[in-house]
């Protein structure tokens, strides 16, 4: 189901019902790019990892996020899901303005899967972090106050005076010839329409209601209205007041599905979810902290129960039969034997289907996920023997190997397979590493020669670190 | 003409010859956004000016550029324009990756203009400085030759060789079988394909030609052709090389229209120009230097006739007519006595016409702008008792109090109303300006109290700064 701010607000219900009866829900997100400026490497540890991440990927932005609740149906004996792609896209106002990265490619990469950027930044729901709301709704209560004892007024300048008195004078005819319900002002710039605001508010308050109206979706104009009466007056300030509370609740938005997400304490599954979970919790929750212990903390305060398929993949007895863990070669070769998928249908226009060829729609790579994770965890019941059925509790003993460790792509074939965000994370052994330091002309054949002595054959590696100097680095496995 | 990837290289010679035959150009450029951090503030001075736009603006991404060739039609006696709406987006390849700042409320307005950011995406002309075109024609003359050296090897890490091992086997046979022209290699990511790229082409170069094919618009698969001979590898290896060089051109893009711009030294006129010229310096020319001394010298060097119809409207006789100086507002001003909007048709498909109504799309606001530009210059004109006709040099007396000085909107009503590329900057007074600083609870009332004595009126303006701790103030004309 497609979700943008133009249905957001019918579809809350639906969402926390889905959340509510669901076994296991999983979380899929779209950026507006992976990283900027040094990459992790090979060597890095989990901290290491974290503090990269936290530096070069949380100014891009989240613009789709798939939310995909599986639930059982006790008849048919097999899970159903409810299905949910969201475009989010944090508007400037009421919130603060956003200024954020994009990475060309990753926009391409995008565009060219069919992700819609025009309903994007048309049709996105807004989002924010608590904080941001607190002080939001702060704001805004100060703000109406202020309506009233006219403290934010600003002095006119010089140069500006004779326009604003122009205008005030025929504002005057206007209220005084009682023709016409309204007249407008045109042509005038954002500070003469904020002086005006200021000054017609204060000369005529009880005789006419000021507004600022979008003509033809473009030019800015203000509209005078005369006032019929005090009550009219008051009424219409009650309105625009409870307008504005309406645009902060539509500007928290998608946030308020997360924290349902959160607050579900559900068993929450994702495919390579790293960066997904990092997101989640800078957009939506509190900025992230910069120690990774706290992060740690933070995350399994939010998320008590993480499960990775990607990480659930490298592990024995899938480790063998799986080339390669990209989701869509994970979908394909747990859809053969020994491995099948289960079924996983829903409710028309509630979920995904099998037949639905959606990937990389946010939405949809949930489903799949949902899809790769039922299909290990029922051949894992298999291999036990059991009778592959409904999820049994999210904190029983066949899924605890796999709880809350959250795979780390780049550095997983080196050392660093995962952060453990309940415990102490691996640490690997450096025995067989060498950092060595050398004249910036040297060849690799140079440093292969000096170590051949130890054991090093001439295929092994020596792989140059993300500097560009090219004085530091790392040889490895040279004596394995 | 709107110009996209599709047709570029088709209007390339059309949009020379507009250039030439033109009596003045005309831009406009869009953005992903304006400024990021601290904003000009009213008391900086155009050396202050530059560098804040230098840190806040130059990351963000030019996506439309807007060109548009007024020339002289003797027989109608009367000016014609061919204009150019370009789509731009820097690809990642094969350039180099670009990573850059999006403004929420910048894109927000460009769409409720009706911009199509998936054309954009899709289908965006790349563009790339001189420094990174010699950088890029270099590497891939380097990379070619290294196709025969095959120096870039990367050594197999032990747990890939088995796999690399397989398909190599399953290679050897589909070249024995001698049955199929060609056989897919899926499923593998991108890292092994490189090592088959590797291993494959060391192995079977003269039997075998290797190319990445992209399946449904998604899928990467490697595919493995038999060659029927040398001399067809050897075609098929010329063939790859000048499909390369072609991808560099593409890449370079719209780059080449900025710089027959800067080639015909013609007069160039945009509206309000100071970032659309630090934006096409700093993205097809070459990046900024951090001196103000030097980006005028830089600018003057690329653009030696430029004319801002902002700064000339506020000047006299315009100054007092004009109460916004907003293109829209300028344009509904400039069409009412006494002045008059000059005629300015288009061959057919080649330009605009006064009905069209694109506002804020690049070519049209560039259109439109050059509107402005002949309505004031023949205001003049009259004013001088010539009769308005062809335009005469640009460097005649009449334009000259208007060449080569970049209006600098947030400080101009104060006092540093332009830069001066071909001179020193005005330097306003500053005897009036008073630099206070004061406990942090004061009011506004209380310094206003203080400065009564010395004849400040009660709503002279005390402007807070930018800085968020409202320690430091200026207070300014407290005894004009």
């Amino acid at each position: 189901m497609e979700v943008t701010r133009k249905n957001f607000r019918e579809c809350l219900p639906l969402i926390e019902e889905s959340i509510k009866k669901a076994d296991f829900l999983v979380i899929d997100a779209e950026f507006t790019g992976i990283i900027h400026g040094r990459d992790v490497t090979m060597f890095d540890s989990p901290q290491e990892y974290y503090v990269t991440l936290l530096k070069g990927s949380t100014e891009f932005l989240l613009i789709q996020y798939g939310l995909c609740a599986f639930y059982w149906n006790e008849t048919k004996k097999h899970y159903m899901n409810d299905a949910y792609n969201f475009y989010l896209f944090p508007r400037g106002r009421p919130g603060p303005e956003k200024v954020f990265l994009c990475q060309s490619s990753s926009l391409d990469f995008l565009s060219s899967q069919g992700f819609d950027f025009n309903k994007l930044i048309k049709e996105g729901i807004s989002y924010m972090t608590e904080p941001m709301e607190t002080r939001l709704r702060e704001n805004l209560t100060e703000r109406q106050k202020s309506y009233v004892t006219g403290n934010n007024n600003i002095p006119i300048p010089d140069e500006n005076k004779q326009q604003i008195e122009d205008i005030c004078k025929r504002v005057r005819v206007f209220l005084d010839e009682k023709k016409a319900d309204s007249m407008e002002i045109e042509r005038c710039n954002a500070f003469i329409r904020r002086l005006l605001f200021q000054e017609l508010g204060s000369r005529f308050k009880k005789e006419a209601f000021l507004e600022t109206k979008i003509v033809d979706n473009r030019a800015r104009v203000l509209r005078v209205s005369r006032l019929k009466s005090e009550a009219e007056g008051l009424s219409k300030d009650t309105e625009k007041k409870e307008k504005e509370w309406e645009e902060v609740e539509e500007a928290v938005g998608f946030s308020k599905v997360a924290r349902m997400i959160s607050q579900s304490q559900k068993l929450v599954i994702g495919h390579n979810m790293l960066l997904d979970v990092i997101h989640t919790l800078n957009h939506f929750f509190q900025p992230l902290p910069s120690e990774y212990p706290e992060f740690k903390e933070f995350a399994h305060c939010i998320f008590p129960r993480l499960l990775d398929t990607k990480y659930m993949s490298s592990l024995p007895p899938f480790k063998d039969k799986v080339n390669s863990s990209v989701l869509e070669h994970l979908l394909a070769t747990l859809s053969e034997p020994p491995f099948s998928l289960p079924k996983a249908e829903s409710v028309e226009g509630r979920g995904y289907r099998r037949a639905d060829d959606k990937l990389h729609e946010a939405g949809f790579d949930a489903y799949v996920t949902g899809l790769c994770f039922l299909a290990m965890h029922q051949h894992l019941a298999r291999m036990r023997g059991d009778r592959p059925q409904r999820m049994p509790d999210p904190d029983c003993a066949a899924l605890k190997p796999f709880l809350n460790k959250l795979f780390l792509a780049k550095t997983a074939y080196q050392d660093s397979p995962y952060m453990n965000l309940t415990g102490p994370d691996p640490t690997p052994s450096r025995d067989h590493v060498y950092y060595i330091t050398f004249p910036k002309d040297w060849q690799r054949s140079d440093i292969s020669q000096i170590f051949s002595s130890l054991g090093a054959r001439p295929s092994d590696g020596a792989s140059p670190s993300a500097d560009d100097d090219c004085v530091r680095k790392h040889v490895s496995k040279l004596v394995a």
